[in-house]
């Protein structure tokens, strides 16, 4: 779809200037100083020429017809020029002004027109407020984002220009050559799926790096960004991460979920690597430019001096991996070098002053031990260490069979330039730490990569039945379920839902609490109500028809003096649950990526220590297991520390029904169930208590 | 005590050599060519010239006294060097070669030796196995680290010469000048401490960094660094902070308190800067080179641009600091810019392309906005930043009221020199993420500058009762305490104990609960089971005689089936504590920094979520009552969520007295009251469980 972007013969450059340093006239030098093969029409209305070119004072006495016109007018005028452009049959319009939607409602509303004129026409639009582009394949560099960096597999792609400058500094910096670096601004049209979807197919982009501040359309990134992940490694940066977002949400679940919450698990679903800050970005860029994927977790440390070395052992086990044990005692050249355990009993191979040859020798021998994954070799700059020899020496033996970390702490004399390391296949990083975060990077991504193809359960439902209540509390203008229709909706879904009924008078409590069976639970039920437990509105565990019409009379007594106003729908008398693990599961639909599942061990767990996890629906049964597992507090679950075993795969499968109803029902938009109570395994958890918020259409409010 | 180190006159340098690149000739070199303005005395048998230099073919043909002899000969050599030097009456020998201690026992020898020799003759020790060191002030380059640095208020230290050699290279890329380097090596004689002692007096010196691998002495380090750190900012990187170390561990207490855990409790109560990685060493030296500590945590973020400016705010709310309102609506420069509100809401000014004169009108507006406690300045290298005006114009302005840390995205071309802008006294960082990084650990050095006086509080205990129950068990070579002794030394010490007694049979026990009056607890006592409850061993809550005495019965029974060769020394009939909030107080003693506290919620807090906190003994009041603080689950103790609130200060006194007993007694070596149950305010918590190891004396084992 963005070939016509990449690939344009003839560029009209509207609004080029002869005062340098203007957008207009920085333009046009980039272009020919990157040394675009195709046409430049530079257009002013002063006409004259340009850095040799001549200068035409109008787009239309331009008789020819063009491939892409690169807008640099005031907004103003935008809308004849662009008009002008697309008359020539451009097929793209890049359109580098700000002015618009970031300004307010009158820029967005003039970004829509200029967009719809471009839609009419057939023409994709990159921007407005943006930079422009550059390919280097092709030598354009349509931007001035800078000057032509080096070609290479590298290709970027920002929200925000200065963050496109910034990578295109760091880029040139770590001697990380580009492909195509697109600065895509607004993104009133081309947006990250775009590009996403068009590097997947590129064959000059070996690595994706990008920044975002928001995604457009949350499916469509998901599929785009997991297509793409399985053949090559996109890393991106994420701003605006912070949750000042959760404050307005009511639920459990809500209260959770920030937006960045739901970035988070779309990024993990989708394969994305996500960069934690911005040296990450490129740290992990350079790591995944031209080091394979680790097989493993083992770590072999090799320096030229054991403080460096004890940093790197130190790294490589707090992120979680292990430092390799020595090769094994084959005729080698870490043989004889007794490895130095450092306090953390963790061998470290100090080389010291060495020749050359012995570096070589001891990554050739650790790319062939079974017991080696990954290899991170600490440089400082000591005269002794023949730097260049041993970085020159060892990029020639790599095979390519496991991923080699090079940190130079310093020492520029001794070492050739960055891109000449780069070319010669080696992952360049200025300290241990960072070479191990991007070593974690990219045994995440491995993982990712060889999980099993994604099956989601479909479970027998009564589909039909959560569908009208539903649609009736829809109608009535209902947001908000309380236990009651949230319990016959789970019912229809599967779960299991304590006997229970409405009533409305004690002796009826007490006449269906026998039919029930004690003990049983009494809970009011109100529209007005929220936390009924506050109110005094839940009476627990009520053993006999005696303590049933007590705990009637005082829940009536305690609502009328604390809430006097509240509608009283009845009181809801209901089987009390087996007593067993109390834990939470939660839905709360993000505005871009759908719904995204919560779980968390109940009470304190969620609330105080907020040991909870998430996933997007729809989600597996590995998934599901999966998010049991990340909480701290699943040894509590498996058993251990003196609890009994519950049932993981029931609440598993919980889990796959409510990511089952959410799928269903879009219009659910909050569910809650807190708590479920789990019992041992082979029991049947129960839904103790739960809510759902409902999207109520615009006409019923 | 070491002014005769820095600023030695007559230096011999023995092993002296022709050979480029070898040490000794490297040394020499330096000397001369950092302008050592005193003598050098090249020697080496072969004679001849050096450099210019005539070489002694051995020290006994100079005729004069020394003050400093480098050696940089072969260990084996080294004896009769060191003999020889300290006849020419110097005052320091600075060992270069390695051999010694870090080679094995025969190394360690030696070293002891050249060791005894110095201190024979008063002279000081550095080294062995290390680089030398600088000091820029008197143009003393007497190290093969490198050239001469810049001059500057940098102090570096390093226990790795690497990381010497490292951080000198850090150093001058970040523009930062440089006072003293010392490579400590072996720290044979010259170790941090001696070190810190003389940094805080040394008028050049404004900031230290150091590299640590271990601390020699963990009670000077305490006095010296808190000396230090009341005047000047000591960052510190510390290796081998992995906690292998705590699989030994056996009481609750033990399994928590790696020796990393020790060191941060040390660094933190000394006020050492801790760098978490190798760029945080240097960003902290940064902007404590040359920016004031901050009265506050509000920070205005000011950026030519909105991306960078997002992830600016991003970063100081994840910190947990505060994004800065809107400077007062004065006139001033930035009333004019509507302030760009990022996803999260934070207020970003962009100035963009502005004149320098309205960046620095900005930066001076925000100084003295009450407002503001920090400013970020983040600039991209766009062409249309006026980069170098905008930064010497606002170091023109700086008042040192407040801290700015300034952010450089790239943009070498457009900037001057890193020293040049350092020099300007501005801080430089490369990212805002790291820029936040620094400023966090300015503010946390400013709140602990800002500690009221430490007053550690003296409890009336029995001091003599306890010391007699330890000094018995230890003679009897009972290095484990169980709940009967540790209770009686607890009790001497002011806890509230639970009545209890020995007895031998089942009658016993019930005649006991009988005067105790019920509900009572049994429970076994014997050396030889640890986990009293797993083996049947503890009955609680027995409300009559005849659960006294079945309880009895069973226990009995039990351990004879599972544990037949336990030594049984009877059973415990205690009062049943009243319910309240379970809690854990521990202690165990770190070979360097001796007693440190533990503090935790009991049971799944402890043992699940590892929701504890320490502090090194002895404590105050303040600090007791922030270790509860510092706990996740503190909400629970203060009342929320539900629960009573409990007596907070009543734990904090139970931290203060195990403080006390571990600072009277060094025999302790690990302590645990588990749980400490606490009730409500003016209660007095009870010691339910507990246990205490003691160091057994050598000769009794």
């Amino acid at each position: 779809m963005l070939e016509h972007l990449f690939s344009p013969n003839k560029i009209a450059v509207i609004g080029a200037s002869r005062q340098v340093g203007a957008v207009g006239h920085d333009i046009v030098k980039n272009l020919i100083e990157g040394g675009f093969a195709g046409e430049i029409i530079p257009v002013n209305p002063a006409g004259g020429t340009l850095l040799g070119l001549p200068v035409y004072t109008s787009l239309k006495e331009y008789k020819e017809s063009l491939d892409m016109a690169i807008i640099a007018v005031n907004k103003d005028l935008i809308i004849d020029v662009v008009q002008d452009a697309l008359s020539k049959r451009c097929t793209t319009i890049v359109a580098i002004g700000a002015g618009f939607k970031e300004s307010g409602d009158e820029g967005a509303m003039l970004e829509q027109e200029v967009l719809t004129l471009c839609k009419r026409s057939g023409a994709r639009l990159l921007g407005p407020n943006c930079l422009g582009f550059i390919n280097t394949e092709l030598k354009i560099n349509a931007s001035f984002a800078g000057p032509m960096p080096r070609k290479g597999g590298i290709s970027i792609f920002s929200q925000s220009g200065a963050l496109a400058t910034a990578m295109l500094d760091q880029a040139e910096q770590r001697g990380l050559g580009v492909s195509k670096l697109i600065s895509v601004g607004n993104k009133a049209d081309i947006t990250e799926n775009d590009l996403l979807s068009y590097f997947a197919a590129d064959s000059s982009t070996k690595v994706v790096a990008g920044y975002l501040e928001n995604i457009v359309n949350g499916n469509n990134f998901l599929k785009h960004a997991t297509h793409i992940s399985r053949k090559k490694p996109v890393i991106l940066l994420k701003s605006g991460t912070s949750e000042a977002g959760q404050k307005s949400a009511t639920s459990h679940t809500g209260a959770f979920t920030g937006t960045d919450t739901a970035y988070g698990a779309a990024f993990k679903r989708a394969g994305i690597v996500r960069a934690d800050n911005f040296d990450d970005l490129f740290d992990c860029t350079m790591a995944f430019s031209n080091q394979p994927l680790p097989k493993g977790n083992r770590v072999l440390i090799i320096s030229n001096a054991g403080g460096t070395g004890t940093i790197a052992a130190d790294a490589v086990e707090h992120t979680g991996f292990k430092v390799a044990e020595p090769p094994s005692n084959k005729t080698n050249s870490l043989r004889g070098r007794k490895p130095i355990y450092s306090d953390i009993e963790s061998p470290v191979y100090v080389l010291g002053d060495a020749p050359a040859a012995l570096y070589v020798e001891a990554i050739s021998t650790a790319q062939e031990d079974s017991n080696v994954d990954a290899i991170v070799l600490v440089l400082t700059p000591a005269a002794m260490t023949e730097a260049k020899a041993v970085l020159l020496g060892i990029a020639e033996v790599l095979d390519g069979s496991k991923p080699l970390l090079c940190c130079l702490m310093g020492g520029g004399a001794y070492v050739p330039p960055m891109h000449e390391l780069v070319d010669a296949g080696l992952a360049i990083f200025p300290t241990p730490e960072r070479a191990v975060a991007a070593f974690s990077a990219m045994y995440n991504h491995a993982s990712w990569r060889s999980l099993p193809p994604r099956i989601v359960t479909r479970f027998r439902v009564n589909r039909r039945r959560a569908g009208r209540i539903i649609q009736r509390s829809q109608a009535s203008g209902v947001r908000r379920l309380g236990e009651v229709r949230a319990k016959k909706i789970l019912d229809a879904y599967g779960f299991n839902v304590p006997e229970g009924y409405l009533v409305d008078s004690a002796d009826e409590a007490v006449e269906y609490a026998r039919r029930i069976g004690f003990p049983v639970a009494l809970k009011v039920v109100s529209p007005d109500i929220v936390h009924k437990t506050d109110m005094g509105g839940v009476c627990l565990n009520l053993t006999n028809a005696q303590q049933v019409q007590d705990g009637y009379d005082l829940m009536k007594l305690r609502i009328k003096q604390q809430l006097p106003n509240a509608r009283i729908q009845g009181v809801y008398v209901e089987k009390m649950a087996d007593p067993g693990l109390e834990v939470i599961i939660g839905m709360n639909r993000d505005p871009q990526f759908g719904p995204m599942l919560m779980f968390g061990l109940g009470g304190i767990f969620v609330e105080v220590m907020k040991d909870v996890t998430f996933h997007l629906a729809p989600i597996t049964q590995d998934e599901a297991i999966q998010m049991l597992k990340a909480t701290r507090s699943y040894q509590i679950m498996e058993g251990r520390r003196g609890n009994k075993a519950v049932d993981i795969v029931a609440i598993a499968n919980g889990l796959q029904r409510i990511s089952q109803l959410a799928t269903d029902y879009p219009q659910i938009v909050e569910l809650d169930i807190n708590p479920f109570i789990v019992g041992e395994v082979g029991s049947d958890p129960i839904v103790a208590d739960a809510c759902i918020t409902l999207e109520i259409p615009e006409e019923t409010l």
